[in-house]
């Protein structure tokens, strides 16, 4: 595709900087620039897809991988008690055409959010 | 597990009524009582996990579905263009303590939420 490098695949390539959190063949997670929670990490897929519905819907590994990396990222920053994932899926709905998914967590035990 | 089964539970064995989107051996995807958005599903595995960090990491095949039965909702709604996908992820940020994964969408194109 002919579009201009997302700003998540220019963190990847090291052109631009970031709080990198995780790295492997796969994915990178960065720290969101405009946290919502104490931790809001964001878990970016290194392949180009735009949305969710980009991807391969065969690709049983690609899919387990989100939801598995955001479980060991929340381990290992030892927010696994509570913490919320958010994945907007669109062209309108993204901030960024570059599939992601939001991990947020940290939250004292009394300020915990309810609901969605 | 000696806890009183959820209020999922108790839909996936039609003690209770739910509007039923769709069910298969694995999974279970009902109306939202309390919609956030024109369309409110949540996508419930049968098994009994009541968060995320209870199932087996190595169960690909049951990470990716959560995922792929988001997809195939979304696309058999005739919502996939925007919609957004939120797991809560523990004991007291959880309402209802049975593993669901929320689907919302439906917006008009003017309507669509931004960011999280």
């Amino acid at each position: 595709m002919s579009q201009e490098p997302s700003v998540f695949t220019k963190i990847i390539n090291r052109e631009i900087p970031a709080s990198i959190r995780f790295e492997d063949d796969e994915f990178i997670v960065i720290d969101d620039i405009h946290p919502k929670a104490p931790i809001h990490m964001l878990i970016i897929p290194k392949q180009t897809y735009r949305t969710l519905e980009e991807a391969d819907i065969h690709d049983e590994h690609f899919h387990a991988k989100i939801l598995l990396l955001a479980r060991k990222m929340a381990r290992d920053l030892g927010i696994s008690d509570n913490y919320k994932l958010v994945m907007n899926v669109g062209l309108d709905i993204q901030e960024v055409h570059h599939i992601h998914l939001h991990l947020l967590g940290g939250w004292e035990k009394t300020k915990v959010p309810k609901d969605i």
